[in-house]
């Protein structure tokens, strides 16, 4: 990467962007999506107010990978009626009220048969699970359990219009081309119903981080892949494997809109450059986390199993399956926030400027310091006690500029920002005093 | 190591193993131990009611690297007795009392005389030190520092019926064979008289510990090693250096049997698979300690010299020389117990476990995950906040298993047990989904 | 430096040599120096009453690298004369009042015209700061920021008798023969005026240093270099170019005098034997500081650019611009101490012996131990609890002497002293145990 200049600086990111991010996530929210169907599909057209999104359809039954795309499936609705005429259960109040996937079913029950069908949280005895079920053949249904705690025995009438048909899956993809056709993979799934954070805000956040480089000219090209979990990112590589050397850098992203601290997850690599930069911007964020790979997550299992190994990481902030509200109703729009996705965006956008901004200079005054008093670099006066920031950076970057540290490994050593050794690294260019390594 | 298949898993080891290392270290305890003699033979002879022991007899004089074979002392009795005509000193009631390798003295002598020939511990004045001059040609006497101080003035009989001749020094060897000549060397000093824990313990846990080794067919050969520390160590590598080549592990066993949390001292190597295994090992055990590799202690000493640079670690409970009992008379049966006996036994098994179960699989669908649930190797109901431990042991293999990570490199790796690793690689194996690395 | 023979050991320092140090210091505090002028030549005259220097003058106009040596200062009188009449500053009283490189000024001004001219420090009141102004065409005084708030508006006399005329810049330079060629770089900066720890210290301190090695036969040259700080060893090493490949060792000196506990600074190899050395012996001093290599500081900043990168740390007791006193009128003599120049002087003593005394030992019995006991080099009667740390230093000598460690290595892993690993090598080689490493 060391052989092309660097890109330009972003400009700041406009103050309201949390409060974008947040509408669009606002918007997808109570779409039903799941792994194929419709509710996928609106979910792109919904994005693609933003960005040129472009959409692809795989065929049910297409092998891809070890995997087969499944049927499709669609759902109208779904209820459960009890012994005394009235809906205990009603799929139009909240789409995680059934099994996603469930099979089409129709029949009365008594309470001991439905049981084993329905799914509660007995310890969040308030919230409703979500729960699929896309291999199985089978139904259900989530539901809260105090309410669940209350059904009295007796006959209860179950309706699920539902359909798993020849169809296809969908994913969407968006490619801001950059000067080079190396790439920075940014992944969200697109296969959860309404849960804002887990995944509506990984969404909308890469839609307008998308939409924010579309008129910025970067060194690399971004390729944003919105897909469903685990069978999505499996297709997506199955039909992109000859190009899958271009890809340099690499993010999952999801629930990024809470309150929690900026937390990564490594690649499998661990010392991918991604690894590193993430590393660098987080460890100047205060409580941020950044942990080791692990094969349990989102679709970064799939980029970084061992036949791939792709420099792919995975950020977020409250890390999925730690907080309480993970996978239940409790993942609504009061629990993701404007300010939180705001934070989200500002950081990508730094770890892009570090991809983007890298580079190795050389010294061209390898022996001694430069003067730099005479070039006007340095404060004239001497006997200070300490430097200002922009003078160590300076420094440090001279002194580095052997054509061994890119900048991102002169912020590692220095812990100076990155940004500021880019900074740096601009005005000694500028002065002839760096050039390009070889 | 990688090129054979697997061991069989252990049978998990009888309840009653600790009761009846205790119950054989009970019977080595009387006996009266030194570097030659009639002491270890009558050792040897006890530790052959359970395994069939080689015996091996260096003659007196014989050279040994740079060492030569001592004169073979024998004692039949020794004491003093005061100017009263009491015996305050008898060798009957301690083999203690006499400095090993005292030779033969009678006579009568004013207290003056006799102190510097008397050891004792100011410190610990109620216990009797042990005490050796195995290449001094002097004698002595140990006892406890309170009666010691009570000696009157007077001439004092002292008595040593001792001798040192021509003779030879004895050790012991068992070798349990494995599919491979490939050696696993278990060794135990075993010249120390009574002192229970350093090392009638490791001399027992040793003998059982090979007992329990005989029925199972292991992919390792398997050396226990009964020698006089230093010279007996020294004699079998210099009768065995041709062979030392297929020492693959090793560890020294010695005072496994008191109360102290399990302790490892690495090989000089540091990083030897034995290193590993146990750090792995006793990374799960509460309290236990691993250090680094230093040139004092038992015979890796001499193992791990440099001109053989063996993977030889120790394996002891309390540290020795750490622990006020260490060579006193306080070490002694009622500061060894069962429980720690059965407890150190279960590691040395954990231990020889990997080493037997170690391989290094590689995932024949490497590219994505392959469809567990599919196979019925996986929940099939999605949405759950967390895997079991077995679901994440599964990711793990298949995600490490790319020919460069052994079963051993993923527990490192992953943090999860050695064992539930190795079954899940027996799982995914048998499901057709893992082969051997080439 | 594995292949000529270790240096003698050095004779230990006279209790004496802190209050020498201290007394050479005080002659040099009154002294004016600058980067060129008078000042350094009186401070070397001073120097020559304890080592024979050779002095070296470098023209003005001489280009030294990327820069070229300025015109010679010097200063004769400077004052401000107030309102009244009466002196409010006088260069007379303290040569810190006229920052450095003053241009002549002869005029009357109004306070708010001479302000911009007069440098303070509101938060240290009381105290003169230090200034300079080498490569700036201006002129300025220093003053206590008290007196300065009660300057009172009117018409001020000043006058600065000063000169910046062709003449040239001086340093001066010791070389204490070895056996080899190869050189240990001592350098103390010697540009700074009336600041007694900053670096009176360091040149005292290495001028009797230096004045200790005179009689010592040692392994390697040692060259204690003082010059003016930046362009003065920017000018040693544009003179000095061809020889720099034979430092293999080097030490900037600086503020060694105060009552701070050791600190150093490695070298941008971070690395280098020096480092290795200096954090072996630091690592053995209550409080004792090591930090990694910064761009910012004394001339290691020169030594350590990446065209040259040469092996140079810093050694020092409070570290620059972190103490209260540093580059302050409080740097004066009650700010360092004899007992504090002697610990200096000690710690530099012991790196020289581990410069002069590493070797590579190789056992020439490496099979098993060698009987030490026969050859009276271990305590005869065994069983004791732990043995003697000379009994340990020899164990381990014997354990790591297979031609890959040096003692200076032996020290790091055993955690023993060098010298006490230098003292074993040499009784074992006495005895004919070890030879050198090919």
């Amino acid at each position: 990467m060391e052989r092309f200049s660097p890109g330009e600086p972003a400009a700041p990111a406009s103050f309201g962007v949390g409060r974008e991010i947040y509408d669009l996530a606002a918007r997808l929210f109570p779409i039903c999506r799941s792994i194929t169907g419709d509710g996928v599909r609106q979910t792109l057209d919904v994005l693609s107010s933003h960005i040129d999104l472009e959409r692809h359809e795989v065929p049910t039954g297409t092998q891809v990978l070890d995997w087969v795309v499944p049927g499709e499936w669609s759902i109208r609705s779904a209820s459960i009626t009890g012994p005394d005429g009235q809906k205990i259960v009603d799929f139009a109040d909240s789409n995680l009220h059934v099994v996603s996937y469930s099979l089409p079913f129709s029949g009365t029950l008594p309470l001991d048969a439905l049981k084993p069908h329905i799914h509660t949280l007995p310890e969040q005895p308030g919230l409703i699970p979500y729960r699929t079920c896309y291999y199985a053949p089978t139904w259900g249904f989530c539901m809260a359990h105090d309410r669940f705690a209350q059904m009295p025995d007796g006959l209860y009438r179950v309706e699920i219009d539902a359909g798993l048909t020849d169809g296809s899956l969908t994913y969407g993809e968006y490619l801001h081309r950059g000067r080079s056709e190396r790439e920075f993979l940014l992944s969200a799934h697109i296969c959860h119903p309404s849960l804002a954070d887990d995944n509506c805000s990984g969404l909308a956040l890469l839609a307008l981080l998308a939409r924010s480089l579309a008129t910025r000219k970067t060194r690399y090209s971004y390729r944003f892949l919105f897909a469903p979990g685990t069978i999505g990112a499996i297709a997506w590589l199955s039909r992109n494997e000859d190009r899958l050397h271009l890809v340099d850098h690499g993010l999952m992203v999801s629930c990024v809109g809470d309150a929690g601290r900026p937390a990564y997850k490594r690649s499998r690599r661990g010392d991918a450059f991604i690894d590193r930069a993430m590393a660098h911007v987080l460890g100047r964020e205060a409580g941020a986390r950044v942990m080791d790979f692990s094969p349990y997550g989102y679709d970064e299992r799939q980029y970084c199993s061992p036949g791939f190994d792709l420099p792919v990481g995975m950020f977020q902030r409250s890390v999925h399956g730690e907080f309480p509200e993970y996978h239940t109703s409790a993942d609504n729009l009061d629990f993701i926030g404007p300010e939180h996705l705001q934070d989200s965006f500002r950081i990508l956008s730094a770890v892009i400027d570090i991809v983007e901004e890298d580079w190795t200079p050389l010294n061209l005054f390898p022996k001694g310091e430069p003067q730099l008093g005479r070039r006007g670099l340095y404060a004239a006066l001497g006997g200070h006690k300490a430097p200002g920031a922009t003078s160590m950076a300076l420094l440090w970057v001279l002194n580095l500029a052997d054509g061994r540290h890119s900048l991102l490994s002169m912020a590692e050593r220095s812990g100076l920002p990155f940004g500021e050794l880019a900074a740096a690294a601009r005005l000694l260019s500028g002065h002839g005093l760096l050039t390009a390594a070889p």
